[in-house]
């Protein structure tokens, strides 16, 4: 178990310093959606509203116009019309449409559930088919939500595995331009192994969106090839079901004929799999990027209104409480990431500044031991939030470390390449 | 770093012992996400199907009267119909329905694009409003997997907290009992702190389910009550929306007037968000549960396969390799879990054997330690995941062992409560 004590009685006085930092972060991220969404709806009101006055002009006439035209008493055409409605929501449409729940395309249903895209073009319509859905999307959901993370899991280690070959294979080049003929070993130096080096956040990010754009930009071209839409609009559609919002506007795969149908259907299911793992696996990442930002605002405020007017980042004190006979207990259990790394203040390294390249939390705190004002706060956890949290305590209280964050998925990765 | 080294011919000639226990999981999922798809299928083909067909025969007898009836040429009628599909999708109805595009209905429409449910009550029309919607719904859904992520931390915490007050309560009430005059102090033991004692996956997720339950149940009621659906059929909108599926095929809030019409959307907003936070959590849980039984079952197979036929686990070696001068550092970067657990094998103590209880890894280390025969294999890492790797390994290799889950949240969860 680690505490800090802190001293300054200015600190001890400033209500910031006394704020949950996970409140604080929740909440901070609860206001910035809230405001996010007031922003979305400002414009997706102002671009779509018009046509939507259009279309209710639209269809007022184009109906006025059959009454007169047909001498039809309009409470039955109403009521022909609330037929349709229903005959729609079971799937019927002027234009012949596949069979909703045929094997296939309960089959196609059954997907779009666990995978949370629910298109919605088949819904179930019998009170025993909603009752089944409840039980049945509750354990599809969670599977797939799992198999989602599991994904993610494989494709950081397959990104950590080819950036590291990549930056081996440029150390190598490097070498060999240099003509060093006296140094023959031209392998990376111990620090530089797989299990130590992980690429940033920020790096990985751009990996995954590129592939995700690649994945869209396939994806649209056989869409717009096989459906008829628009490039634009193909790419809207895999937006849309990739990110599994699924409006159900535009369904892939849903006309009564296609050529080379069985082909289409197979590639309609794999890039849909695919396209829904990629942008997961996207999100996920951006997740973290964003909560990166949250504890830079965070610690920004923290600084600015307890630090600065005040200036209790000054001396720290790193107590490390570990019964002799619980430091084995201690360590594995807890994990004590950070635990046996005593308060060492080297003054002659540099405290890294506003980095953005990706360390492990212990970098961080090597890099915030090496900062000369600051105060350390250490929780006795090793998860990734945790981790986290370990750093913004660090960056809250250090005003001019900005510690980076760390990527479990990385360490992972690492860590699987070198069970290989 | 720790390397294990297995003696024995047997192991080595052994196909399923090289299987990438990663790769191995997540085919395993895959099969089974498929096999569940394909009994999904069946089942809702089974039952929607008959409707289907009566939907088909009912409309085409509809449209038959209705043009013998008034004497219409079809093609018209037909036309019409065109017409009122592209009218349905503006969100046009004969029951008048609320605008879907002025700032209330568009910011309920952004907030389905966030959470990714997507009722698709509304999607954008225009090119402008897609193509803006790809670039708002990629970081609104990123903030939202994140606010997700940080409630079912929040909520995890605030059961540890609660099952721990629980815990101790019947604790004071079991000694109270028992009138130990001499034993004065009523207080739980050093074991039995807060940072130390977790409540079991299994116990979560009843608690979580329950919640959720409660919520479903408590929406249900309103809806019921404000949107005049059946109580059962309400159950199957808040699953359909709580889970991100929506569907579409039923919405909340799209009449054109309601009694206590503020008062209802705000409380309709309110279910939502929490519905779905709920549930989020919900899946996540079951997903770490279903984890557990994919570990369970390929450790199974390893054993099946390998131990039991060629008698591979015998005699075990744990090798820790540990550089003096890196031990800090790898304690620390790689965290090493359970790197300084030396392989000491105490003939002693029980092997908990197939046991329903979550505990930490190193823990279940300390179990696997305590049994007479198995053979370690130890990943340096210290995530859940590769917890959950090396626990694997541990139990594919012991085969009267099933090694417990360690839920991180729960770990941070105490973690966190250690800092208020």
């Amino acid at each position: 178990m680690v505490q800090s004590h802190h001293f300054g009685r200015a600190r001890k006085s400033c209500i910031w310093s006394h704020i949950n930092i996970d409140f604080a972060r929740i909440f901070l991220l609860w206001f910035v959606i809230v405001f996010y969404a007031l922003f979305g709806a400002a414009v997706f009101s102002a671009l779509e509203r018009p046509l939507e006055l259009e279309a209710h002009c639209r269809w007022n006439r184009q109906l006025a116009e059959f009454v007169q035209d047909h001498q039809v008493p309009s409470e039955d055409l109403l009521e022909l019309l609330r037929h349709y409605e229903k005959a729609i929501a079971a799937g019927i449409r002027i234009e012949a449409r596949r069979p909703r729940w045929d094997f296939s395309g309960a089959f196609y249903f059954v997907a779009t559930v666990a995978s949370t895209i629910g298109f919605g073009m088949a819904a179930p319509a019998t009170l025993n088919g909603k009752i089944f859905l409840i039980f049945y999307g509750l354990i599809g959901c969670a599977a797939t939500i799992l198999f989602f993370n599991l994904f993610l899991e494989r494709v950081i280690t397959l990104i950590t595995f080819l950036t590291h070959r990549c930056r081996k294979q440029k150390q190598k080049t490097r070498l060999s331009k240099r003509h060093i003929a006296t140094n023959m070993n031209t392998q990376p130096e111990h620090g530089d192994s797989q299990e130590d080096w992980k690429p940033s956040d920020y790096y990985v990010t751009l990996i995954l969106a590129t592939v995700v754009l690649l994945v869209n930009c396939g994806a649209s071209g056989l869409y717009s090839a096989m459906e008829d839409w628009r490039y634009l609009e193909s790419m809207y559609f895999c937006f849309v079901a990739f990110s599994t919002i699924g409006f159900g506007d535009m369904v892939s795969g849903q006309k009564a004929h296609y050529e080379a149908h069985w082909v289409y259907q197979i590639a309609n299911s794999l890039m849909i799999i695919l396209g829904v793992s990629c942008t997961y696996s996207l999100f996920s990442i951006t997740a973290i990027i964003i909560k990166q930002m949250l504890n830079w605002i965070l610690a920004k405020l923290l600084s600015l209104h307890c630090c600065r007017s005040q200036g209790c980042c000054s001396i720290t004190t790193l107590k490390v409480k570990e019964p002799a006979n619980q430091q084995i207990r201690n360590t594995s259990n807890h994990s004590g990431t950070c635990h046996v790394v005593k308060a060492s203040l080297p003054s002659e390294s540099k405290c890294k500044c506003a980095s953005t390249a990706v360390e492990t939390v212990c970098q961080s705190l090597d890099t915030a031991n090496s900062c000369p004002s600051f105060e350390l706060e250490i929780r006795d956890s090793y998860k990734l939030s945790k981790d986290d949290a370990e750093k913004e305590v660090f960056s809250a209280v250090s005003k001019n470390c900005h510690l980076s964050h760390h990527l479990s998925v990385q360490e992972e990765a690492s860590a699987a390449r070198h069970k290989h």
